[in-house]
């Protein structure tokens, strides 16, 4: 029976802002990227979204991000190498006590925003990314773009590397997503979405935008959580996952 | 033979602004009140204290605070309950992940301020503390005023009260420090400061402004380390507790 | 004709967090209390909601707060009369460049949540708002609660003080407004709001919870744009007070 | 008679913390490159800072930089011309009102650290400078490196570029700086510093690394505040350039 994994980020509320359903996209996912409060989450709605994960019983993962509240994350920091991995090992910190005083515990790292985007080439700021987790003890694998530096950093540490899809973002022939400069880089319509998500999940391919059809060792799916259109397509994506026979769980 | 531990706050430059010599401080104590990030301590600094920490052979106590770097957490925050505990666990696990990084422990728990002096007092954010070393697991000891709500709060909760006393500080015939408002609040000879924590460690004497002789259960002397002074005066009073043949260990 | 102003909390988001429905409150007040940085607002979302408030030809207020993005100002926070006179003028300033580059400028100083309701009482951080808005230069009115010490403070340093009412609170037979612990603190009822603010702007007369006509020199009426429902309350208000041929109109 | 400036980083304190010895230094400079907040410079420092450049009459800049206390504005931040411009301008008001406040007012804009290394040649960062300051009204001058890109840009705007030179740094043959990489970046001796800019304030020449004379239209000369020998140096270079008979004066 085929399994795949389903990830969406939470716990991305600060203070009196919102951010995202998680509630209702906890009815979909699998896997949680927990905000650590470096891009967002302040500690209650951190603690409040680890007792929701463990209610719902979903795997709560480590979303660590530059020091950039103003910009939430999303703006590339120029930080050294030894900078970026304290703080992202006081962030796994800080989201591991909150995960252990509801029973759970964190089981992988998804690094955010530009810092996610930064390591797929950023070879100190992938270094940092690893160094953390090794700092932190045990062994939680890494979530990231497959063949970005990172992954080749985690598993020269000794860790895993696991690769996620994107399920509303259309792939180039080379595998890498289409700009969102282009027009086609994201997918709207849900039918092409969840035949997508289907096929990646009991083949292991992906059709790139020009038709070529692309190897993939994804074993996870990131769905958006942030506006209510994201939310119903995640929850589209469960559904045509589960009537197509795929279990839907954790790869941690 | 007499025991006492000496306990001083570390760890609270910020970035590019230096706070401190705990270098020089760590000769003289045997805990480090090491700052989580809410008041002082970025992430770096943290790491360093805690590696300098393990080479010195310190005990290491996590000092909690307001969240409030502009005021270096010693302005009173009416925060809520449920926001000061999730701040406070937030900050342990925080400061519990970088020093495990360096092979090391949190031991104790001394809030830190504006926080250490509402919790004398103030019900609510008493309790918010004891919640959080609660919410951490294990049951680290609370250090703080004897007499204190906190203590009371902790005792209740089956945690450890652990009480100090200051070294160049006076003290009234009740046994409360006498007001910094007041001309003799700080003792600045460094003969009587000495000869008092001797006393202390080996009567469990204080002799209050008037001459009242006081009692006290402190097991621990608190010195300060962010002025030039105040590090030669740690010096001072760690000499003379040697030369009475009183051993400075951790209470923890 | 008689005339009333309508204020509402503006400028509230940050980063890549809303709050509020700006362009639908704009519609209904004539007073915008523009949030400066410190508990809401970053300079982008300032800058936006200058030139909002300048093509809806809606008057500028300050919406200063304490330094607390965490708890978005709602929190008191015990800072020194200078360090809150300071941090004022510094968000004044601010502002006032941000208006300053839409053609605009500040007209009056409505300090927000905890500090509004400190201010009724605290005399120290009460005069701190008067010596910032001194410090600024002119004379800005300070819009406030009818009655509070930093009125009496601003009158004493020859500043204007301008009351407001609540659309939607109860008042005690005192003239104060009923807690918000109590069940009848906020009023639901459309035609009851509508009815007490036009009472209000044509005969300056507030019905008390218990029917004790209360007389008021409140010159503006604060309603709330956080939710839906706020919104059309407000915009309900304004139809009332335009119905009964009263002029909404900024007080400066 | 020859004319230069001489300038200096100044109110970088923050909170609790202290950074320089902006006294000493206001003995030496004419011109004072005050922090703005979004990298150093709580309110409190900011208007001490004007109020004893007023006292020293000492000619007051905006040190403006990105929004990064973490990091003291010394990290490149990917952030948005519009984002940047914004939150340059919302420095400059709060800087200006501050100033105001002692009788002063800004004179010029010179931006610190990343921001001033990037906007030599980062074109939306540096065109969000320019826009900054035209978006305040007036026309202050930009100080800055020669050949900068954000120079070309304000001259484009009809705002002045001024140059400055650095007191301590040798220069390559092709008039950049010698790289602080490379053993040679610094010049430590102090007779080297003062013949140098000497030179440069009479004949408007320096004389590169390898012998190479290179001609330059620096203003001003940029000394260091932040450690002592720093301010010792700056003493030197003043009584240096006042024994040759220079008269030391804002360029502005």
């Amino acid at each position: 029976m085929p399994v795949i994994d389903l990830n969406s980020d939470v716990g991305e509320s600060f203070g009196s802002w919102s951010m995202g359903d998680d509630a209702a996209i906890f009815e979909s996912v699998s896997s949680a990227n927990v905000a650590c409060g470096f891009h967002a989450g302040d500690p209650s709605t951190i603690a409040q979204t680890c007792r929701d994960a463990a209610s719902a019983n979903i795997t709560i993962g480590a979303h660590v991000a530059y020091r950039d509240l103003a910009g939430f994350g999303r703006r590339f920091l120029d930080c050294s190498q030894t900078e970026l991995a304290d703080d992202i090992l006081y962030q796994l910190g800080a989201l591991q006590a909150m995960a252990a005083s509801t029973g759970k515990r964190i089981h992988y790292v998804k690094p955010h925003g530009a810092l996610y985007n930064a390591i797929v080439t950023h070879e100190g700021h992938a270094q940092a990314v690893v160094d953390a987790v090794r700092a932190l003890g045990g062994d939680l694998p890494i979530l990231g773009l497959p063949g970005s530096v990172v992954h080749a950093k985690a598993e020269a540490a000794g860790l895993r590397a696991v690769s996620e899809a994107f399920a509303d973002r259309n792939y180039t022939p080379e595998g890498t997503l289409v700009s969102r400069r282009e027009p086609d880089a994201v997918i709207h319509d849900v039918g092409t979405v969840t035949a997508n998500m289907v096929r990646l999940a009991t083949e292991g391919k992906i059709v790139a935008v020009d038709g070529t059809v692309l190897t993939t060792d994804a074993e996870s799916i990131c769905v958006h959580s942030d506006t209510p259109g994201a939310v119903a397509m995640a929850a589209a994506v469960r559904r045509a996952l589960e009537a197509a026979g795929i279990h839907i769980r954790s790869f941690a």
